[in-house]
């Protein structure tokens, strides 16, 4: 199998060619690219050096899969020359995600999608990734109605510029210097973001949206509703999230722990307290503090914490071509 | 005016000194109280040095208010002995609040509630305070039935020692040396921790119940429901939350920016975003991101940010004070 990688000197990028690495895809041939100035530089896969280059037409020929983690730009952009060449495409970039043509796939959760691609399938949103592995267990045993959701996300899902201002600001208050938000709108070290992305007509954020738009395309609830409200918070990795979810039906509370445990990709914690920097460099989404919402019957609320580069973004990715690769001789 | 303060030393302690220097009460006498290691070094107050003293007796008589900044149980201690003196105990602990003959006050919320005390008066929680402070307004538009709450709690909540812990771990892991949490359950530098207080027989923290339990008397509403789930973040000053609340009618946004731009003790951010960061060491509770929520057309989001150890500790017991003092006179 040959695949190529757009943007893999970023954060997710290299977590993807990580993630190759530790799957039993048979991997033949892997094409790193990214922009002129990494282009030439060098990436250890499988204990070989790969040549960053650039994903022009040529370069891009012969390819089985390409991974996208490039901006929603960029993403258009190159799918363009990508589906001239046959190669199935797995966007990370928001770019496709609501387009009705191309599948948004969570595999454990609706990876039947996949399946009908036509040469591109979007990888969702982090947080939404995360959320969702810890609702559809239960959404498997009474219908979600509605979620109030509030995110602690970590400053890695800005990508390493993210990461570089939040160590930056740890030290210039260490030398009681000034700090000078530029990646996130104010200060994030020792303090709490309420603003990701840009904010829209009813006041949501483009981040906020997310969950309730790509949580409806893939659990396949068209009226799905969900108040969102997301939060930047002064840790690398991994996001948390406090999830308040409706049912149609009164569910009973060991059930759903049952569910939740039995949900391939997730870890239970009954009496252990999941956090982000537990959860971080983990596949899995660990979902904790399980409780009867005290405000309906109907409610159930939740923590989890997942790693937002791997299962919601990079791990997921690759898990869409392990499915792809798996389903591929109708053995579905 | 003779005021005592019990845990003089302590991170509210120390805030009440300085809430009481800036307030307009004539504080003739101030006797600083705390535990047997501290008694004979000194404070400041309004440029004197007083000397801390043991709480006893003979140094409690005398004196019109004494402001508690002590655990439950030494609350509890103290109290048998201030209620002989004839002074008005204004607690901050938590042993009190639920006793019905003890008025749960936020001056201004409930403040009328404080003149039919019978010497005692309780201090509610600190997230509880800022909380309220965003939805009273509302509440006084449409009687709020449920509401939805997420912490954003600082290290500073946990007292001076949460702050060290804090600090010690940033420098511990800048040295990569391995963390040791004691004062919080798990490393709360660079995580975020879902637990405050301890459980109890629903699987929601002590912490959390406060949210209801003291909602419900501060607001007169006694069937109030609310789901809330309290997290710790590395943030040394001010607690933020973010609170989804159910009214029993809808409302217009704009009457409810209204309503808490014109509260006193708010500030309403409709362009500009409140981080605790901002808040920290203000006596006003910033309330932004005020938006209809998704889930319910009687529902309100937003997002508040207050100072729990000022307005959610300190500040709060000084105005409870004030406000006695103001309608001592029959000037209701």
């Amino acid at each position: 199998m040959k695949i190529g990688i757009l943007g893999a000197t970023g954060a997710v990028g290299r977590q993807m060619i990580k993630c190759l690495e530790e799957s039993d895809l048979n991997v033949e041939e892997l094409r790193l690219f990214a922009s002129a100035s990494s282009q030439g530089k060098t990436i250890s896969f499988n204990r070989n050096d790969i040549e960053i280059k650039d994903a022009n037409d040529n370069n891009l020929q012969g390819l089985d899969y390409v991974l996208g983690a490039v901006s929603n730009e960029l993403s258009k952009k190159y799918y363009e020359l990508i589906k001239k060449t046959g190669a199935v495409y797995v966007d990370n970039s928001s770019a496709f995600r609501s387009d009705k043509d191309v599948p948004l796939v969570v595999p454990e959760i609706n990876g039947i999608d996949a399946l009908k691609h036509k040469g591109i399938i979007a990888n969702p949103n982090c947080s939404t990734i995360i959320s969702l592995m810890a609702v559809a267990p239960i959404n498997s045993l009474s219908r979600i109605s509605s979620m109030v959701v509030t995110t602690f996300q970590a400053v890695s899902g800005a990508g390493n510029k993210g990461i570089e201002e939040l160590e930056k600001q740890i030290e210039q208050i260490r030398n009681n210097e000034k700090t000078d938000p530029e990646v996130f709108v104010k200060q994030i070290a020792y303090n709490c973001v309420a603003q990701i992305g840009s904010y829209l007509d009813n006041d949501y954020t483009s981040e906020e949206m997310k969950m309730q738009n790509e949580g409806r395309k893939i659990l396949h609830l068209d009226e799905l509703l969900v108040s969102c409200t997301c939060v930047r918070v002064p840790v690398y990795r991994s996001h948390s999230i406090s999830i308040r979810v409706l049912c149609q039906e009164e569910l009973d509370l060991d059930k759903v722990k049952e569910a939740i445990a039995c949900f391939p990709g997730v870890k239970l914690f009954e009496d252990e307290l999941p956090t982000p920097l537990d959860s971080s460099d983990q596949n899995q989404v660990f979902v904790g503090r399980i409780r009867k919402d005290l405000t309906d019957p109907k409610g159930i609320c939740l923590w989890c914490c997942g790693d937002q580069i791997r299962k919601g973004a990079a791990y997921n990715a690759v898990e869409i071509i392990e499915y792809l690769e798996k389903h591929k001789k109708g053995a579905l």
